[in-house]
């Protein structure tokens, strides 16, 4: 390897794991020095990092889906990247990458686990949006699963949000009905007037069950469940005969501590389930990225250009305020997909 | 059509909608006289009547995947009948047919109801279990859902009756591993004895995850449902990444009034769904019928032939004797498939 000077990076370790909410004390920052990068490896200086729901899960020992991180350890994000010094073939220092350089400043990374981010003429914190992770959840989502059809009525829980949003577009684009979940006046007129939503329902409204059937006259075909609790009660009445329910998170979740001490919904749940013959299924993005990739890279390139796929980023500037903007992501607090500017 | 003599029929009818479990004055037994029957048309004596499960459903108001029985109505089931006066071409006095003939002694059926039993060199009450509605539910549900490969571990809730002792065995013909549960001794070493399972768990035992987690020691890849309660909560952490569960019955609640004032399960199971990216589907076999009928009477004819499915049949004799066996059957008194015989 070529001669390197090492690098600091100041970065963010999980400090303790939280119960419910996490708060400052969950995060520590540190500076660390970085080797130079072996055989194979990148070293990258982050410019975005992504923050996302599922992070939370990470945060906590109980099994989920991917394994906790360590205590002490540097928190996983993925992240937009300047490659400083290559140790694989395929990168060149100066280009940009997509990778997982996680909560700091810089990082050395596999070379296998980073992507060139192509030159489609949109801006680079798309490769974590709309172009990235979220929108490809979307989009191998609803052709997996929630393979909506023309003349169809959707209903997506945290719509306003980068998975939520571009669910909801995929549908229109496919020529069904869109209606969107949000908090609040002001992301729920964003849904419709800017997003061409057909309805918009504020689940803080205390008459949001019937708001939610007004919105749904011919029912409900596909509801995409990233949310858990009372948008899915709401729902369930409302589903239609093979309905189906792509189920990729469970942010209002993601805090508990505890079993909730309420009636038990899981016989009316599955009453629904047997009754309507619909279809559940959880999935996790990669078990679909072989397959549909390349075609999603082309797709969303193509439905941004037209106009027809358009999203909203709330970028946050400086990695010292990524604690308290990933508490505010588990609360609804920020409005479009979530990044840390470093 | 021809002249024909008035014919009468010794029925029962719904008297009342069961609170909960049904009781002797839910029913009531009168006897009426049958018209002839019109062009397309059949009169059919009753020879054997289904009762399964799902009939519970019908004795209720509330929106399930048929509609109630309106009371003062014949309870509906599907029988093996014998034509006496054909209105319709396909049939002929004397023929044998399953049909949908009910809790009553004789019937005026559409012809377009009933099919010709298949001379297959098995008895005619077959027609209403293993080479009828529950053989094909099982059949279909494994074909279209529960998809399960050699070596993997399918478990099945009811296994003892016939939709579940199919299952069993078309799993192991399928080359994977068979785990049934059932209550009582008897019907576990009916299961792994008579028809071959690799184990039984009794969902009396007061253990019984344990157990159920000792003969799944490599995980459950396709939980057949069809009870509910807490055979699905022992179920949850055994399920493998990309689990299917075929949902057709929840006998298990088919009587409850109300929502069960026990901690909520429902956001387990959605974090389960998740995090293993399961697959939940509901079904009624009438969905898969013009796709696997012809299939599944072949094939399960054969297995039948060759030793590798066995059934069970419960006959309890006497119209008068349906109401105490079909409150029975709810409460798992029965063992094999229930019929009257007329």
């Amino acid at each position: 390897m070529a001669f390197s000077a090492t690098h600091s990076t100041t970065r963010i370790v999980l400090a303790e794991r939280p119960e419910g909410t996490p708060t400052a004390s969950t995060f520590r920052t540190e500076t660390a020095e970085l080797p130079a990068p072996a055989d194979g490896q990148l070293l990258v200086r982050n410019r975005y990092i992504s923050l996302d729901p599922y992070m939370r899960g990470r945060m906590s020992a109980a099994k989920s889906y991917a394994k906790p991180t360590p205590l002490g350890e540097v928190l996983p994000a993925e992240t937009v990247a300047e490659v400083v010094e290559s140790g694989h073939p395929d990168f060149a220092a100066g280009q940009l990458v997509a990778t997982y350089g996680g909560w700091q400043s810089a990082a050395v990374v596999p070379g296998k686990m980073a992507r060139r981010i192509a030159d489609n003429g949109l801006p680079e914190s798309t490769a974590l949006g709309v172009l990235g992770m979220p929108g490809f959840t979307a989009y191998a989502g609803m052709a997996e699963i929630g393979r909506i059809q023309a003349g169809e009525t959707l209903v997506v829980a945290a719509a306003a949000g980068p998975v939520g949003s571009a669910v909801g577009q995929l549908a229109k684009a496919a020529g069904a009905r869109a209606v969107g979940v949000a908090g609040g006046a002001e992301k729920c007129a964003y849904l419709v007037d800017e997003l061409g939503f057909d309805a918009a329902v504020d689940h803080r409204s205390a008459d949001f069950a019937d708001r939610l059937k007004s919105a749904c006259r011919d029912g409900i075909d596909v509801y995409w469940e990233n949310v858990g609790g009372k948008v899915l009660e709401a729902v369930l009445p409302l589903l239609n005969l093979y309905g189906r329910m792509p189920v990729c998170g469970m942010v209002a979740q993601y805090n508990a501590t505890g079993v909730p001490e309420v009636p038990d919904r899981l016989p009316g749940f599955m009453r629904a389930v047997l009754n309507q013959s619909l279809t559940v299924r959880g999935f996790i993005q990669t078990e679909f990225r072989a397959k549909h990739w390349d075609g999603f890279q082309q797709d969303m390139a193509r439905l941004v250009a037209e106009g027809r796929m358009k999203y909203r980023e709330d970028v946050v500037e400086g990695l010292e305020n990524a604690p308290e903007a990933f508490i505010g992501l588990l609360e609804g607090r920020n409005f479009g997909k979530l990044l840390i500017k470093v």
